[in-house]
């Protein structure tokens, strides 16, 4: 059975990495089970065999991947009977770098408390001392007044929006990677916070409820805050 | 021979339209001549024949498309032996709203002044008019302090950036139409402004080398600033 190291919270069972959700649904895509082994932050050594020190880190038999945008690109190759995860078009990574440099960033400004308050204590100082010193100033100076820097996030999202009122996926009439490199921000989200990201009138919203029925309900079951 | 409305500055060589240069390099990726008219904001009845009152418009035997978009689906559909332009994949439209909802709005600021003082005088009438309801302020007003919103421009650029170091083309290895319309962008800017938007050293200014080169070099020498 393929093993999947997958970031987890004081709740073992709230998973809520946008990277671990990209390959869970990626293996759900291709209708391959995994086990989904809890891990935290500091275990750095638990998946040293992999070389690095960041989930999500696949096994899958003899061949360990990390980084979600190579396990995509090895369940491509090494399940090719399998539904495609449409990652050949260029305009993939294109979106791929929106997500990582434009969307995350931003929303990790929105979450960054609920993150804290979520993980086990060792994480915390772990989590507290590697953001800080990304951001120059101390978490609760990150999240202050996050109602106002809403509009700003929605603003953001437009060539988003506009894409999913044009078609049903990022990826075109099915989905594709593409879209749970997308999904797997708002998932992050959902299963940290409370706090509303999106309004019901919006074409994100009614595109993340498709996303999150995919593949029996995979993210819908998910620990998290159905907002 | 294909038609196509094509927006003139004051110098009726001066060919800047963002629109109309996607449809150029289409035509040009395809192997398709076509004659290319000068044509004014102003000059509504000239195309009203498309049924609205914007270029591109490509008159094709009996055939009228306008739209520059509709002009690559249907060169794509009527010339299907010719080289693809690549639509398929649906992140070419989320690239086509992240160029028309960030990129041009941020361009448009740094350019407007230069767009203004090119253009034929009936022209600039309708464009002052027509911007400045637009921005609610004088293009004057909108143009200021230039340099000193380069920064934010290229910090906006980051996705592209990261996209083009790690591929040849937006579109992946070989040029597609997601290109163009990125390159619509800095080709608006080369042929109507000599204030620099990008570094050398920037992978998207390695890009735009590529781009001004393709098709015999066909946006090499259009008339503008070799910036």
């Amino acid at each position: 059975m393929i093993k999947l190291y997958d970031l987890a919270g004081a709740d073992e069972n709230r998973r809520f990495s946008p990277y671990c959700w990209r390959a869970k649904m990626a293996l759900a895509h291709k209708g391959l089970e995994a086990v989904c082994l809890p891990w935290h932050f500091t275990q750095k050594e638990i998946i040293s065999f992999s070389g690095q020190e960041r989930v999500p880190v696949l096994v899958d038999g003899d061949n360990t991947v990390s980084d979600s945008w190579e396990i995509a690109k090895y369940l491509e190759k090494e399940y090719p009977d399998t539904p495609s995860l449409k990652l050949e078009a260029g305009e993939v990574l294109f979106t791929k770098y929106w997500v990582e440099t434009i969307l995350h960033p931003d929303m990790l400004q929105l979450l960054i408390m609920d993150i804290y308050n979520n993980l086990v204590p060792e994480d915390q100082r772990y989590f507290r001392e590697s953001r800080e010193k990304l951001f120059g100033k101390t978490l609760e100076e990150v999240a202050q007044n996050r109602e106002e820097r809403l509009p700003r996030f929605q603003k953001l999202l437009t060539p988003l929006r506009i894409t999913l009122k044009k078609q049903d996926f990022v990826a075109g009439e099915t989905p594709g990677f593409s879209d749970y490199i997308v999904f797997g921000a708002f998932q992050w989200a959902r299963c940290i916070s409370a706090f509303p990201l999106l309004k019901t009138d919006d074409s994100i919203y009614a595109w993340r409820e498709k996303m999150l029925a995919l593949h029996d309900g995979l993210a819908q079951n998910a620990v998290g805050f159905p907002v």
